[in-house]
This record gives C-alpha cells, sequence and structure tokens, in this order.
C-alpha cells in the first residue's frame, strides 16, 4: 500500500525545503574556501583550498561510515552520550526515524566544523597533520556534540520527552555551540600548540601586520556564506509543513521566513557597528573587518534564531561585533595568531551566541519550535524576556561542556602532533610557502617565464 | 485553533517559493559585487566592494526600520504615494497583510538598487558621499517608487480595486522601472554632477579606453546575475499555488516556468546581437560587451516577463541591445563616463522595457498575473496586440514620473554633496586610488614585498 | 473551469522542484566557465570564458528554436531517432506534454554539452570555428541522442511502452552517456585534428607542464559545479510527488534524496582516490587533480544515481579515479593535448558510469524509477545483482550508439573546418594568447601601464 495523498504532499514539501537548504548549506564550503583563501598569502592559497576539498570529500565518507552514527543513532540501546545505530545509513531511510534529506543536511553541517578550524591553523601546518585532525574532528568529536543537544536522547536536547536540563535543555537552533563554538575552540588549541606565524610578531612582540593576498576573494567568500546562511538557519527546522495550534494562520512557514529575517539583521547589524566602530580605531573604512564582523553577527543568532523577535537580532548583532573587536585586540595583546580570526569569530561570538538565546528567547517562539506550540506548555524561557534561569542555566552549561569536551580531545591530539614533530612545517618551507613546498608549484601562474614548481626548484633557485 | 491542513500546505508551497526566490535575488548582491570589482581599476577593486558589502548591511536596517513601511505600509490610512505603517515590521506577520518570506524578497530589492548607482559613480566618490546617498535612495527614494507601482494601495499599481490609471495601471511586474531606472536615473545624476574620471577624455574630448581589471570577475558576476534574475523575474509572482479559473491544468506554476523561459530568451537574445553587432563595430569578439548586452536583456525584460509569450522576448532583447550600444556611443559623444554604463544599461534598458511592455502584453496573461485570470475581465493591454493606448500610457507616465522623482530627490542631493565637497575625492587620491586613500591598502598582495598600505605611506613612497 | 485543488497542489510542488534545480544546473555553467578560465593560461582566460558565455546564449536561441523540437518532439509522427515537434515552444504548455519547467530544465543541460566540448580544444581554436561546432553540437547531435534516450518514443528509452531494448532499454538517468560521453566524445576529436598546443611535447615527445593560471579559479568552479550537481542528479526526476505502491511510506521524495547522498558519495570517494592515489605517483598533494577527480566521480554516477545503493556509489567513484588516472596516463603516451581533460573525465569516466548502472543497478529502485514502482514488474537489472545481462547489454549498446554517432558528425565536421583552414589559429597568434588576437585586449590589467589591446599593437610592440 502506498503512502495516501496527504502524506506524500507533506514528504515532498518537506523533502523540497530540507534539500535545498543542505545545498545552501553546502555553498558554505565554498564560501569558507574562498574566504580563507583570499585571507591567506599568495604562496599558502592552493593549500588552503585543498583543504577545504578535502574537509568535504573525507567528511562525505566519514560522515556516513560513522559520523552520522555517532551523531543521530537512537534505538533501544539508545544512550545521552553518543549513538550508536546507523553506521553506513543502515536502516536509512525508515518513516520513524530519518530519510536521506535530514542526513545530506546534517553533512553539510558536518564538513563545515574542520574548515572552521582549517583557518585558524592556516600558513603553516603539515598536510599530513590536516588529514588527522580533520577526521578526528568531523568524524568523533562534533558528532558527539551533536547527539548531546540535537539527537532526541541527548542530554542537552531541549525537545527530549525523558529529560531537559534545569527543565529546559539548551537551545542550540543551528548552532552556534554545536557547529561554531567546537569549531573555535579546536582551533585555539590548534593556533595555540602551534604558535604565530613567522615574522606575525616582532622581537618585542609587536604586531606585524599580514594581509590577505586577495579582497575580492574575501569579500565573495563572505557573500556567498551569507547565501548557505539562509539553508544553515531556516532549514533547520527540518519541517516546513508544521502548523501552530495557538494561531489560525501560523506555522514552521512563519518561522521559517522569520529566521532567515532575524538572521539576516543580526549580520547587518554587526557589519554596521564594525564598520563605524573600526573607522574610529582605524582610522579608514575596513572592508575586511566589515566582512568579519558581518560574520560574527551570523555565528552569534545561529543558536537563537528561531526564537527571538527581529528587534531581539539587532541587539545580538550590536554586541557581537564588540565581542569580536574585543577579542582581536586581546588576541594581539597575547601574541595569538590566527590568520582567520576564526577563535575569536566562531568561538567567541558563538558562545555570545549560547548566552544571547538564554536572555533574549522569547516563550512563544520557544513553545512552537520545542513543543509543537501546545498552548499550556510552561518552559523556562528568555531571562531578560521574564522566562527564569532555567534556559540561561542550560546555556551556559552546554558552552561549558563543549569547551570542556573540544579542549579534552583536540587538545592532547594537536600535542601528541606537535611532539611527533608532524604539526607545523619548517621555517624554512613556511618562508617558502606550502604550494611550492606540499602542492607542486604556486596557485597563480600570470607569464610565461619558469616559476619553481617544487620545493627542491625553490631552493635551487635561492642557491644561486 | 490552528490553520486547516489546506491552508498550511498553501502557506508553506508558497513560502518555499518565495524565500528561496529571494535567496537568489540576495546573489545579484554579490554578482553586483563581483561585475563591479571586475569593471574597475584593481586601485579601486576593495572601495567598489566595500559599497557593495554596506549597501547589504545598511539596507538591511533601514529598510527592516522604515524602508519596507514606506513602500508596503498600508491601512485604514493607506494613501497612494507613500506607505505609512509596519515601521519595524510591526503588525508583521498577519495573515491579512504580510509574512516574513515577503519582506526578505523585497529587502533583496532593495539592497540592489543603491548597487546599481554605486557603479555609475564608481572610482571617484567620498565614501562618506556614498553612505548618505545609499541611504537616502533605498531607504526613501525607492520605498516610495515601489508603493505607487507594487502596493494596492499605488496611484500606478495595475491591480488596484480603487483607482486604476487610463483603465489599466502601469505594468511594471518585476521592476524594469522600479528598480533599474531609478537605479539608472540616480546615477545618471551623480555621474554627471561628479564629472568623469581623470584621464577618461584627453584635451580634445577624445574618449581613452579605461579598462577594467580582471574580465574573470565581469564573468563571474554575470552568471551571478543570471542566476539570481530566476529569482528576480519568476519569483515576483509572490505566490505560485494559483489555479487560473480559464484553463483546465493552468496557474501561477505555468507563468512561473514561462517567467523563466522568457526571462532566458530576452537576455541570450541581446547577448548574441551584442556580439555581432560590436564585432561589426569594433572589429573584435568582445566579451565584456556581451556581458552588458546579457544583462541589458534582462533589464528590459523585467517589466514584462510575466506578460509576454516566449517570442516577444526575443523581440524585446533584440531591441535592448540597440538600446544599450546606441546610448553607450552617445555617453561617448557627450563625454559622459559612467565606468559600469549603469546609466545606460539599467536606464536606458529599464525604460526600453516599460515602452516594451506597453507593445508587447498578451491579454490572457495580463488578466491571469493582474486579475486572478476571471474570464471576462477586460482590459487595456499591449498596443501591437490590439489592446489600445491605455497600458502603453500608463508605461510612459510611470516612465516620466520615475524620472521627474529621482530627478528632483537624487539630483539636488549629489549637488549638495558637490558644493559641500564631500562628493568627489581629489585628483592625488583619484591617481593614487580609492584603496590606499580610503581603505588601508590595496586589494591585492601578491609579493611579500612592502607595499603601501596608507595614504600618508604612499605620499611618503611616491616623494622618495 | 479551473484545475482542482489536489492538481494544483502537485503542479506547484512539481514545478518548485523542477525550477529550482534547474536553475542549479544552470550555475554549471558558471563553474565550468570559472574551471575552464583557471585551467588555462591567463592569456586565453577572456577567450574561453567568452566561450562559455556563448554557449548560454547561443544554445538559448537554438535550443528554444530547434534543439528541444528534435529531442522531445513526440505526437502521431514520432520516431525512434529525431524528434519532430515543439519548434519555437509551439503547443507548449500541455498538460498531456511539457510545461516551461521541463524545458528550462532541459535547456540548463543543452548548454552544458559544448561546454564540455570548448575545454578540449581550449587554447588554440578560431572564434568563429567556435561557434559553428558549438551550434552544431548542442543544437543537432545533443538532442538526437537525448530523443534516443529520454523521449518516451527513443529506441534505447527503457522507460518506452512500445519498445524495449533487450527487454530493457538503457539506463542513463541524469546523462553519463546523454551529455558527458557525447561532450568527451566530441572534444576528443576536436582535440585529435587540432594537435597539442604549441609546447605541450618537446622534440623528443616528452610532456611539458602548461599550467593554468589561476588554482583559485579551479577550486571556485568545482564547488560550483558540485553545488549545480545537485540539480542535475537529483532534479531528472522531474516530479518529486510521486508515490511508491510497493511501500507505506516512500516515494520520490525518498529516491530524489538518495540521489543526492549517491552522488555526493560518488564524487567525495573518487576525491579521496585521487588524493592519495596522485600522492604516491606524482610525490605531492596536488589540489588540482583531486578537483578533477571529484568531477570524474559525479560523472560516472550520474547514469545510475537513482537506482544504486549508497554503497555503491562508492565502488563507483573508486574506480572512476583509477578511470581518470589511467586515461590521463595513456593520453601523455600518446601525446593527446586535452587541455581540460574533458575527453579523459568526461568520457572515460562517463562511458564507466554507463557500464557500472548495468552491473549495480537495483532491482527495486529500477522498478519504481521506470515502472512507477508497481509490484511484480519483472525487468533487467545490475548483472552484479543477479539482474541478468539484458540491461548490461542495453548499456553497451548506448555508450556504442553515442561514440559512433558522434563520431559520424562532429568528426567529419572538425575535418572540414580543419580543412577550411577555420579550425587553429596560428603559431604566432597561439603564443601571443587568443585574448590580444581576437578580444580586444588582456583578461586582467593589475597596473595602469600600457598593455597590448590589439593583436596589431602587440606585433608592434614586439618588433620594438
Amino acid at each position: 500500500m502506498a503512502a495516501t495523498w496527504e502524506e506524500s504532499v507533506t514528504s515532498s514539501i518537506n523533502t523540497i525545503y530540507l534539500l535545498f537548504s543542505a545545498y545552501l548549506v553546502f555553498v558554505m564550503q565554498l564560501g569558507f574556501a574562498m574566504l580563507c583563501a583570499g585571507s591567506v598569502r599568495a604562496k599558502n592559497a592552493m593549500n588552503i583550498m585543498l583543504t577545504n576539498v578535502v574537509d568535504a570529500v573525507v567528511g562525505s565518507l566519514s560522515f556516513y561510515l560513522f559520523g552520522f552514527a555517532f551523531a543521530f543513532g537512537e534505538g533501544s540501546n539508545s544512550n545521552p552520550f553518543i549513538g550508536t545505530s546507523f553506521f553506513a545509513l543502515k536502516d536509512i531511510p525508515s518513516s520513524s526515524t530519518y530519510d536521506y534529506d535530514f542526513f545530506l543536511f546534517q553533512w553539510a553541517f558536518a564538513i563545515a566544523v574542520a574548515g572552521i578550524t582549517s583557518g585558524s591553523i592556516a600558513e603553516r601546518t603539515q598536510f599530513t597533520a590536516y588529514l588527522i585532525f580533520s577526521c578526528f574532528l568531523s568524524g568523533f568529536v562534533y558528532p558527539v556534540v551533536v547527539h548531546w543537544v540535537w539527537s532526541s536522547s541527548g542530554w542537552l536536547n531541549p525537545g527530549s520527552t525523558r529529560f531537559l536540563l534545569f527543565g529546559s535543555g539548551s537551545i542550540d537552533f543551528a548552532g552556534s555551540g554545536v557547529v561554531h563554538l567546537v569549531g573555535g575552540i579546536a582551533g585555539l588549541w590548534g593556533s595555540f600548540i602551534e604558535g604565530p606565524r613567522v615574522g606575525r610578531f616582532d622581537a618585542f612582540g609587536k604586531a606585524i601586520p599580514i594581509r590577505g593576498h586577495n579582497v575580492t576573494l574575501v569579500v565573495l567568500g563572505t557573500f556567498l556564506l551569507w547565501f548557505g546562511w539562509f539553508g544553515f538557519n531556516p532549514g533547520s527546522f527540518d519541517k516546513i509543513l508544521v502548523a501552530y495550534p495557538d494561531t489560525t494562520d501560523q506555522g514552521n512557514w512563519t518561522a521559517v521566513g522569520r529566521t532567515a529575517v532575524v538572521t539576516t539583521l543580526a549580520g547587518s547589524t554587526a557589519g554596521i557597528i564594525t564598520l563605524f566602530g573600526r573607522r574610529l580605531l582605524v582610522g579608514h573604512w575596513d572592508a575586511l573587518d566589515v566582512c568579519n564582523g558581518v560574520l560574527g553577527g551570523f555565528v552569534a543568532i545561529t543558536s537563537g534564531c528561531a526564537v527571538v523577535e527581529p528587534w531581539a537580532a539587532v541587539v545580538c548583532g550590536f554586541f557581537a561585533a564588540w565581542v569580536l573587536i574585543g577579542l582581536n585586540i586581546l588576541a594581539l595583546k597575547l601574541q595569538f595568531d590566527d590568520p582567520l580570526e576564526a577563535t575569536q569569530l566562531h568561538g567567541g561570538c558563538g558562545a555570545w551566541g549560547l548566552i544571547f538565546t538564554g536572555l533574549f528567547a522569547k516563550e512563544e517562539f520557544v513553545v512552537q519550535a520545542y513543543d509543537s506550540g501546545v498552548v499550556g506548555t510552561s518552559r523556562p524561557y528568555g531571562l531578560l524576556m521574564g522566562g527564569g534561569w532555567g534556559l540561561l542555566g542550560a546555556q551556559v552549561v552546554e558552552a561549558l561542556a563543549i569547551v570542556g569536551w573540544v579542549s579534552l580531545t583536540m587538545g592532547p591530539l594537536f600535542y601528541i602532533l606537535h611532539k611527533l614533530k608532524v604539526l607545523r612545517i619548517s621555517v624554512d618551507e613556511e618562508i617558502a610557502g606550502l604550494d611550492v613546498s606540499s602542492h607542486g608549484g604556486q596557485a597563480y601562474v600570470h607569464t610565461d617565464e619558469n616559476q619553481p614548481r617544487f620545493y627542491a626548484d625553490y631552493v635551487r633557485m635561492q642557491a644561486n
């Protein structure tokens, strides 16, 4: 017997919505690649782009084989910490669990995480080390956090029917914490253990600017990430055809649209604040900073995008900009060198996003998103909206749990790679650039003249 | 009580259609950024990209706070000239007015307008002046025109139940006039008041070519704009789930597909004509001209895309190419310097698009688009299709009203900025380039050597 | 009488699905443009981008006027070899045949074919010759193959009610054969008849690497093609709202999602194998080869994407990588110069894709895709899955028929152009580059200094 017409219509509508959202999230991988490429020096452009391609292809197989299972594997023996079924898509699709569209959407999220971290360790990391940390992060560390927050059996899940932390669970709708804070903290450890790039700080600890080689690519990447975020945040409802019982005309379709608007306003506000803030601080209108400001606003709103009013998004973006500006100043003082500012941007604004949601989440929207909008449900919501401390407490716990988990897993990994001397390239290679030392030549050839294609050529030409 | 299943299905389908169309229109902002970047000299690349980012972020807030209200604010005290409600999304969403998806779609349109104009005044405008004109144009001048034509209470609206100009109202389906002619006329005044770039015309008035720095970016931008136009034109039906009473199987879904086909044919025809036309005129196959030709075809069809047959799109594109070629020749004769040809392309082809619709609109399609396809409705349509002078008259009135309104608002604004000496940069800065003078350095760094980062450095280095 | 609500919902859902898929397929044209631009030398960048724009604009008109008719024209006088109705969209739309969304989807496929071939003959072909072969290929040679395989009256069609080759018909779901093998074989003949680029092989037949000028563009193009493939493969179901009679909850919506996953896994596997395979062969991590490996995996899975399990996609991608690596080694030995590896990639992996489907197609999925999932239907499927030789035989016949047809049409065309001396540019022009010789100047201008804009300037400057 086939599905009824009503079931078929519902499945078709929800599949279109989720699949095309997944395609947009995939564009973020391209956005990251362009953003990273433009932000590093020309001599390392091929390297960082290859890492983005490798995140996607390696992430596809590892998420298919075990990542998705660690994240969403549920069943009779489910536990709150890690999933244990659906390896290699076994038992998928099934009407009682997940269809392929959900897998693809989650796959697009998974491959993004390692991309964030690759920015932190750019321009000085051995490719082998990259392959190892990338697999470990997107195949194990990240899926476990997903299980905690987004799987119905997770210990932080706000929609669970079994256990709600502080009666609330943490609200991390599209992953300020799950995705961005995870990637940012991993980057923090990688960048800290590797140390700054050669020439980033002089003998007196004064910062020397190292400029990226192509602002056009940075702007291209920023806009592509913006485009992709329309899949990331509004797509995270998973289903669009869900009516709300307490209104006569609203449903997830309303909330999906509102989420897109809220996301746009947060990113835009952060961009404007950064534009004028940096103008005051550095004395010129800085395109690069505005791009990062916009992204910081997006990262921050990603947690609460579905449960706050548009005006709150403006508040979120305003503070996200200052979090980013402040952390960048702090990083300089501490001689911390993250070429893409990924730690500050994804880590700092991601953490702020979790707190923001605990302060500004609106009761009506929380109930709609996590209790199917049943009237009369009572649960914690934003502290400043009168919803008590339950939600904010859960948000802080999520942030601390992520920082702890990622530090305990990625910290030792980077340290072991460092001790085994497979983490950082040699100073000579770093000065020559990764493209000639590891990837067979420069990314750009603008003349017909000979250029060094291999590190040996480079050394020989330098010797002459 | 929740929405019925039929209502939920209808809302979900229409929301998916309109939101994903809005995402595509947003891509046009990226397309403009890349087109503009490639069309200017390398020394001004960062400046023009920053203006595109700023259009988006500033436009988001101003459209949220008041732009949308000026455009679509209706209610008991509505008037035909400017909207007066929905400030900061107050009373949105509501089943009787608009949902968030409509706001986002219109937001994506609004941020595009200033992007058009920024091309006209590229390579010589102070950034502060840019901020002022951009806010004024996208926050006030443009929304007022939107209200006239697209708001149900507007005096030019063709679907109004209260007043139809010449019994017709003007048909500007996706905005050849509302968007492109507005942007083009604003660019005309900006470019005229600023005057040509240094070195654009020699002492004898002979034009000296100033080539953009990167054709790849121009092609990238053109294709992205093409992609975005699939949201701009086919998306402008707002709803796809609308059946037509006079056919057994057609509805907006048919018209949406036809609009995509019609748009494609107009742009393609204009591209081909430009390819061969320019080959005859300049003697080589010019990639840049073909790109502009394609865009000119799109601009022209944007007004009538929903109400003409595919064969008419070919006619539209054919003449759009010659309008563009002709106006470019005229601009050279008049020593008018618009670096992106935005006045000629968006202004000229936009005006032609309004006229074209008045000539070729098909009765059946007009009734379907603006009278819910009710059989027996009688209204003016294309003059050459036998529909009388009513529609063509309204189209001419729209064109004249836009030219007048934009001239009366943007003309004085640019003139005041000019008199206050905050419009144009100094000759020295223009020669040095905006990127070093205003934005902290060059857009491109292809070596590790020192480059001037600030204008002071540049001056000092020139002095040595 | 209007369409019923059920009909309206069905049409709206299917139109959204197919139109937005078509938009994604269109992005592949941009992806090809960027991939090609980055893979050639800077002096030919404008030329190859112009060819991609021209494919789109010329292809639009020719596909509208006659290409679609040759491909899908059916009716009372239909025949298995070429379509004969629907010229210039006559009688479209009609509920019994096609609507505009289907035309647009097929248009986006048609313009891709010539883009594949343009890679093979890059950097040495006269633009006039390009225009001629492009029209002939996308307007006649390709549509005929489409008719054979995808039109219900075609002699290879697997869903025909009149004739099934070997009781099966060939399964080429999204066109490993119809699109990629056609483009690859056309490229084979073009490249073979033109011969290698100047300087590609030395006097002893040893290959001298000619590197593309911009790896960033190659990565950008690859990711855009990946994005577009989500329209190409999952979009090829044409309708998403189709329930399967032999399951209680599945329908085309399940298969569409699975197709996206299968496509991703095949491309990713091929990318990984290429990454490590090339590391072993050439000694460094090669970003360009990984990009081509990913694309090779996509090309191969395009035939069977709808009818194989995810694990089989891994098998498909694994062998696709080795097919590509092997054919590239063979091409060097044979002194065959295809600048984009289009013959090896689209031809070789396309042929492998047809065979793969004959080996691994799963009965349940084949029945769902081609027999509306009717239980009890018996038809051949993958040989290794126990489905007999019928399908594999039909796949081999399709491959041979395509190789034969394209060779018999495109081979003589290229040969005639060669004999008329309008195919290849002169050696002097080739060394100068097509951009100065044919397109009015270099693609890139990074200084204000004078550069040769025309070939005559170039010659004069060389003479000084």
